[in-house]
């Protein structure tokens, strides 16, 4: 029996014994365990001398640049305590409706790819109705953008109705945006050594962990300005993240080889061991289900992406950020954004109370949520990311 | 007669009285008064309270934080202490060939715009032939899109020529970027408080100080990934950015109406006052000056690109950086990129040494440098920017 008396710390529940994912509360760095979030700064002589500094911090991001060796240990650590019969000396079990989360880390800079073959296809469709829905150089690189990584927030903040140009039909015309959306993505948080040129095989030395992510995009602002250099405006408002970041460590059974591409990859893009993950995704719109995109399905993995990100010789960092891109699958239950579910507004949904959408009204709110397989027959737990959309100002 | 014994501190030279650029050596902050860096801190009792923390610290990045009032005093007292008959105590010139510049702050999120009409024309026409050379939104609204934060360096440091893909005749390649480029371009330190939906009439109180910017790109990598999400690889290994600040107090008398754009734009684009600048750049490879790009022809203002940044709710924070675009004029010798000034390589140029150049070979350095119009016929300084390409690893 553990110390631990919370029933949702249960190995067969997403935040038992083989989770423990990481926070950032109003008393610094956190694990959390079950329904609560256990404060490591007043433990901290729990821990060897050099972890003591990491988890007596204000944000993770000392320890996301000690790298892997101290990730490691303290998890070892924190393992043993957490199984323990009786509380470490000073352990203090806080429920999590009493925990303030913060945005854990710095941003330091925020990728965003497009590595979902469906998701990709479907916006080609949509976007692109007289051309090919995939562009060539899809099935050769994982596609991607920079991201503003000054207007990453953590789950449960207000995300304010952007305002910008869309397209009028005489020019532009200005407002709050009338098509918002989401995007479900799975994000990876970066430490360890600054390095460059990173193979495939190291990819998981530079990655701490895994949180859920809601890429908010306003449509109508994207279709009028992303040609000819991308996303701007339409992404920059908002991006959510999870506030418990779910270690890489957790997700050893989680692995599986990603689907297969119809021509070979370039060299520094193969992958010696598969690093597709297992991830079973759901996207709730103010308490109705209304999608489970399946990240197995994803084409790219992390650690083809931080290999390509690298290999131009451009650095990764501690606080370094990157998502997978909109998880999509072959179904339309798959699909992790509104405009691909909606297929542009054409085909709403219906929610539970009864009303139609197709874009976000002011006051709904999103919760995305994900678990992945575990060891024995457990159940690995992401944060969920949530946000409800205010009015434009 | 002033303490500082330097002919280049002269208010007809580009780094005398009228310009004080602030930067950041081995001695943490310093003024550049003509040829010689004045550090800062072992005079920081010279300044007021509130200024001695920010003048002593090892970047730029708490006087960012300071906003415009501290920005004004420290600029005011600094311009007393230079034009003195005696040295303030602890006072030190140290001449710039013994001082090692450091990157003078952090880089938060990094927007790079793509604001000159002849450069988009250019590109247009090169990449898109078949196409209208500017998109309908262009004269609607300053494109443009993040760019890579962590990579950005500071004048001098070496360029390794990237590494990536690019377009084959039997599917992509994977080697060294054979079309290396140049971007010539203007760019933006912002600070003081966090703020969104900044009207462009109070641009200027989020601009600390103005830097030259080589955005150098690998064409070949760029065009076969820029579609459909904008750059990437091809422009994120490296950006170089001046060592020495000027601040935006120096250029009251650069400033110019921009040239008009075909179009009304939006209320939130209108400025009260016009911020385009008169600067005069000048770029040089290997010691041949190849162009001469005008500021002053840029169709949007930094102020523009401010509001726009924001305009979704967006913030701009201390150590936001944002940069121009390539700067090209109507003229050939006014492109700022040598994809546009050889024609996509067409037509070669001709260095003083006779040799040719199309896109940049290892061992060839680029110099970017500018000046605009100061106070009383005085010339006002923007410190070069300089870089060295190194094969690739």
């Amino acid at each position: 029996m553990t110390w631990i008396e919370d029933p949702a710390f249960a190995s067969d529940r997403p935040f038992g014994p083989q989770t423990l994912p990481y926070g950032v509360t109003g008393d610094g760095v956190a694990v959390r365990v079950g329904d609560h979030a256990l404060p490591l700064r007043p433990i901290a002589n729990s821990f060897s001398e050099r972890l003591t500094d990491l988890v007596s911090a204000d944000t993770l991001d000392p320890l996301l640049a000690a790298g892997r060796p101290a990730w490691s240990e303290l998890r070892a650590r924190l393992t043993e305590l957490v199984n323990d019969t009786v509380a470490p000396r000073g352990g203090t079990l806080v429920p999590l409706a009493e925990v303030s989360n913060r945005l854990p880390f710095t941003v330091a800079d925020y990728v965003d790819f497009y590595c979902s073959r469906h998701h990709a296809e479907n916006v080609g469709r949509i976007f692109r109705p007289n051309d090919a829905p995939l562009l060539p150089n899809w099935t050769h690189l994982p596609v991607g953008y920079h991201g503003r990584a000054g207007t990453v927030v953590v789950s449960g903040t207000d995300v304010v109705r952007p305002k910008g140009q869309r397209k009028g039909e005489h020019g532009p015309v200005f407002g709050p945006s009338v098509r918002l959306d989401i995007e479900a993505e799975v994000g990876f948080v970066c430490g360890g050594p600054v390095a460059s040129q990173v193979p495939t095989s190291a990819a998981a030395e530079h990655v701490f962990g895994v949180v859920l992510v809601n890429d908010w995009s306003a449509r109508d602002i994207q279709a009028w300005e992303y040609q000819p250099l991308g996303p701007f405006l339409g992404k920059s408002f908002a991006t959510s993240v999870g506030a418990w970041i779910t270690p890489l460590e957790a997700l050893a059974l989680a692995r599986v080889e990603p689907p297969a591409l119809p021509n070979e990859v370039l060299p520094y893009l193969v992958e010696d061991q598969p690093w597709g993950l297992d991830l079973s995704i759901e996207v709730s719109w103010n308490d109705t289900v209304v999608s489970e995109p399946p990240f197995a399905q994803m084409s790219w993995t992390f650690a083809q992406q931080l290999a390509h990100m690298t290999v131009n010789g451009a650095t990764v960092r501690p606080g370094d950020f990157f998502a997978s891109g909109t998880v999509s699958g072959p179904e339309k239950w798959h699909r992790g954004s509104f405009l691909e579910l909606t297929w542009s507004g054409k085909e709403p949904v219906t929610l539970k109370d009864g009303s139609q959408r197709s874009f976000l009204e002011d006051g709904d709110t999103v919760v995305i949520t994900a678990t992945a397989p575990g060891e024995d027959g457990s159940v690995v737990g992401f944060a969920e990311v949530a946000g409800t959309v205010l009015a434009a100002d």
